[in-house]
């Protein structure tokens, strides 16, 4: 018996091939393909602008991510520009769009992605029953004919790299569902994506139906075969793991397991499976899972959403036996609680960067460390706040830098400005805010009396600004430990039934709130509406 | 094909008995065991006081669970206590009590559980060569003899319900396992339990280790055979699903997933899986599902572990569909993108329950109807605290109603008591803060002036107390919607080396914070420490 490996793996029937299941791919690495701007960024409270946008595809491209799906370009003008800008700036991964099964959207979306040093389209279709009845109303023979109408499309535009996907595959008949693939293979497709669009699939059938696509449709052997899951019942990694053991080329997966309602499979989760399980499930992966714990940390500040303590591979306590917290007895052999190190994930390594006297320039090759190019003004207001906080607070780290980077950018195309907000609030008294916001130029005051201090900031600008925001959520987290740690608030404002997300970072978790208010408000003069901002598809 | 129903499933090889995966107990209720206020409440972070852990209990006999894993009465004094009370006062599940295999362990537990309706004594033995070898240092034999005559002891106290786990057991010989079980049956363990410790296995892997063990442990057909998985690879549930699908008739879980690192198998997912799957799965459970939302929140609140937007089942998002938000289209049938419904989750009721005129007997009432029971001077400070409340609110809803019940239980030991707090803050200016407390009767006045609104009243209790604590982790979340929405504040705190958590609410975010903060201060006053207040156990 190996140390610290399983042995039931080894004694047991329990691998796909002792359990009868037919393996397929042996050894062939796993392509990852990401949605976390497509899927992820469309559930609800998220609201990238195309600069984060950018910076989410850089750090991707850099943790080795094959396959980018940078958005839906016919969904917004502002989808578009994202996607563009992406194909236009990010190297070393295909940059995939989007596209229902039309012409205009096919289109829409090879312009945006044409750029690209590798591009892809990514069309769909649904094949089920349910789907085609009550969604769509359209028989099985138009399907198969648009199918075959729109990849022959896709093809002509892009050849040599299109996706199809058969939306609510797992609901799906199967025999028609070989029909449909194989026409899409037919006229020239390379992927075919087989996603568990509702999420209620258990890992033996969705592996089973990988199986069963494959004898239908032997063409298949020679395309890349998807995985693409949703948590709705908590078993998207398995079934994406499931898909891969007999045979899945590629699996669709979102950072931190964003996504429409539960989310995607984790690519953290998906990761870790296939590089930790190896002697089982035997695919190798290109993804750099020392990239893993960044690019966590940027998708969730950049989107709001939070992490749960207790979430695998990416949570605060996942290697709670490796962070210093107190602990009852000392481990002799890291392996006997312990299958993964935290520094495999990037987690762990010294994260105490920069103090008050570190200069422009070491902020900069610090910044370019953590994978982040900045320049020109861009640099210098980053620098002017990196001094302001250094002022305030003893060291600087990491984290700190990635939430003033975070919020940096988020600060280019602004209609308000927070001049400056002050407020006294305290037991049995009513709190008071008066505050000074910068509208192009223009100065505008507010002031309000009310319960609480974040309350009476919010309507001091709503006075100001003279629009009136509905608050829907409200949170706050500390970027790190102590009492001098930077807190970071995000918001989700109504606006004239539009929601808009805002999140800004400051030392003081009240200017934070006034902050995170006035961007909120910024979206909503901007337009960029939190979460589905155009069109959405729940694939 | 019956609409919304899967297909693959019925068409496939995927279910388990087509994968030629031998099944057992087709139909067989599956016994639900919830280990929340053991492995849950032992991770970092956690820190449920007596009255908070009853509470649990209590909602979760409501939910149906079948055995309540209360703690583990050797850890600490503390443990003892809250185990013993929620053994003599909840009612309609069976209340188990964690145990080493040793002599001491195993009498404690047996006197704290010994008053319960029916009790179950929990003791385990590794397994494993690695924690053989390197924690444990016994041999094989040792392992055998200490498993008989723990578990003899076992069945002298708690004759008919005792159950035996094989820590580690996913990384142990099969024959060895096997042997050691054998022995915990033949001695009278009723229940034996299988877990997946260090989250390592896949669910092939580990439904095929039950298969294992059934064929050679024939005994094991007349006991409960548990499933305990860890989500460290982020497959817990499904390992779950897939040893209950081969024939497991217990499994063991938390609400909201919580536990050591990343956790253990979600309640909720398994029980949904379980709900929504019959069709394949084919094994009913006894959890009333539509207490499920309460008890995650519940769980969620008093231990502080916030839900992330996208977790399955009770993530904020999970049931975006129905939840109101912005949609493109209008559904026209339901279950074209849900295989749940929000209700039968118990979310979506109306939710707005009391407003400014509301009695203290409509209060009463309606603490009742959401399982909470308070009277006399409780009751009277709940009322106290609605009324303040409402005055400010306008419509006091269920969960405003169990964030502030949720105070109240933790204002029951209280050494030190925040009289008053006023707090000057505002852009280019050094926040100011002055602060009362109360020590037993003694009035401490305390000051500060510095750079953040927040850090200044922390630093003005510090001040007025006499202690200095360094504050690990500050989070602000919203109860409800709108400015005036209550705000829950938590923090964690490090006095002496030491963790402790702190939670409060208030309509004002900096009240909140000056209440959380004393509440921390509290817990290190009366020794409840946050996570792992005695021993540990990695189980």
């Amino acid at each position: 018996m190996a140390k610290g490996k399983a042995t039931v793996g080894d004694k047991a029937a329990g691998s796909g091939a002792d359990r009868g299941v037919s393996r397929r791919n042996v050894g062939v690495p796993v392509v990852f393909f990401d949605t976390t701007l497509r899927d992820g960024e469309q559930s609800p409270g998220s609201s990238l602008n195309a600069s984060e946008k950018l910076e989410i595809a850089h750090q991707l491209a850099r943790m080795g991510v094959d396959v980018i799906e940078a958005g839906f370009p016919a969904s917004s003008p502002g989808d578009f520009a994202a996607v563009q800008t992406i194909a236009r700036e990010v190297q070393g991964s295909v940059i995939c769009g989007l596209a229902r099964c039309t012409e205009k959207d096919i289109r829409t979306c090879w312009d945006a992605i044409k750029d690209a040093e590798r591009a892809r389209i990514h069309t769909f279709v649904s094949t089920s029953d349910i789907h085609l009845q009550h969604q769509m109303h359209v028989s099985r023979e138009e399907i198969i004919k648009t199918t075959k109408e729109m990849v022959e499309l896709c093809v002509s535009l892009c050849p040599g790299d299109v996706e199809f996907s058969a939306m609510d595959a797992t609901r799906s008949d199967v025999d028609f569902l070989a029909e449909v693939v194989a026409t899409a293979v037919a006229v020239g497709a390379t992927t075919i994506n087989v996603p568990d669009t509702v999420g209620y699939a258990m890992p033996g059938e969705y592996a089973a139906l990988f199986s069963q696509l494959y004898e239908r449709v032997p063409a298949l052997e020679k395309v890349v075969m998807s995985a693409h899951c949703h948590d709705d019942l908590g078993v998207a990694v398995a079934n994406t793991l499931a898909a891969v053991e007999v045979g899945a080329t590629q699996v669709e997966v979102a950072v931190n397991g964003i996504g429409e309602r539960a989310g995607n499979a984790a690519l953290e989760e998906v990761t870790m499976g296939l590089v930790t399980r190896l002697d089982i499930l035997q695919r190798p992966c290109n993804i750099v899972t020392t990239e893993i714990a960044r690019t966590s940390r940027m998708v969730s500040s950049f989107t709001g959403q939070v992490i749960q303590a207790n979430k695998a591979v990416v949570g605060k306590n996942a290697f709670a036996h490796e962070s210093g917290i107190h602990q009852d007895g000392v481990l002799k052999e890291r392996t006997t609680y312990e299958i993964m190190r935290a520094r495999d994930v990037g987690l762990g390594e010294s994260d105490i960067v920069l103090g008050k006297h570190s200069g422009r320039h070491a902020l900069r090759t610090h910044l370019a460390e953590i994978g982040i190019h900045l320049d020109g003004p861009e640099l210098d207001e980053v620098f002017r706040r990196f001094k302001d906080i250094a002022y305030k607070k003893k060291e600087v780290t990491t984290a700190d830098l990635e939430a003033l980077v975070g919020e940096e950018l988020r600060q280019r195309e602004d209609v308000y400005v927070l001049e400056h907000v002050y407020t006294s609030t305290g037991t049995d008294i009513i709190s008071s805010s008066q505050v000074g916001v910068v509208k192009q130029g223009e100065k505008l005051a507010g002031k309000a009396f009310t319960g609480g201090s974040v309350e009476s900031i919010f309507l001091a600008i709503d006075d100001a600004v003279g629009v009136s925001g509905k608050l829907l959520d409200y949170q706050v987290r500390s970027i790190t430990s102590g009492k001098d740690s930077l807190g970071e608030v995000r918001v989700v404002v109504e606006v004239e039934g539009r929601r808009y997300a805002g999140q800004a970072v400051s030392i003081d978790v009240l200017e934070a709130s006034a902050k995170a208010y006035v961007r909120a408000l910024n979206n909503s003069a901007t337009g960029r509406e939190a979460g589905g901002k155009g069109e959405r598809v729940y694939l």
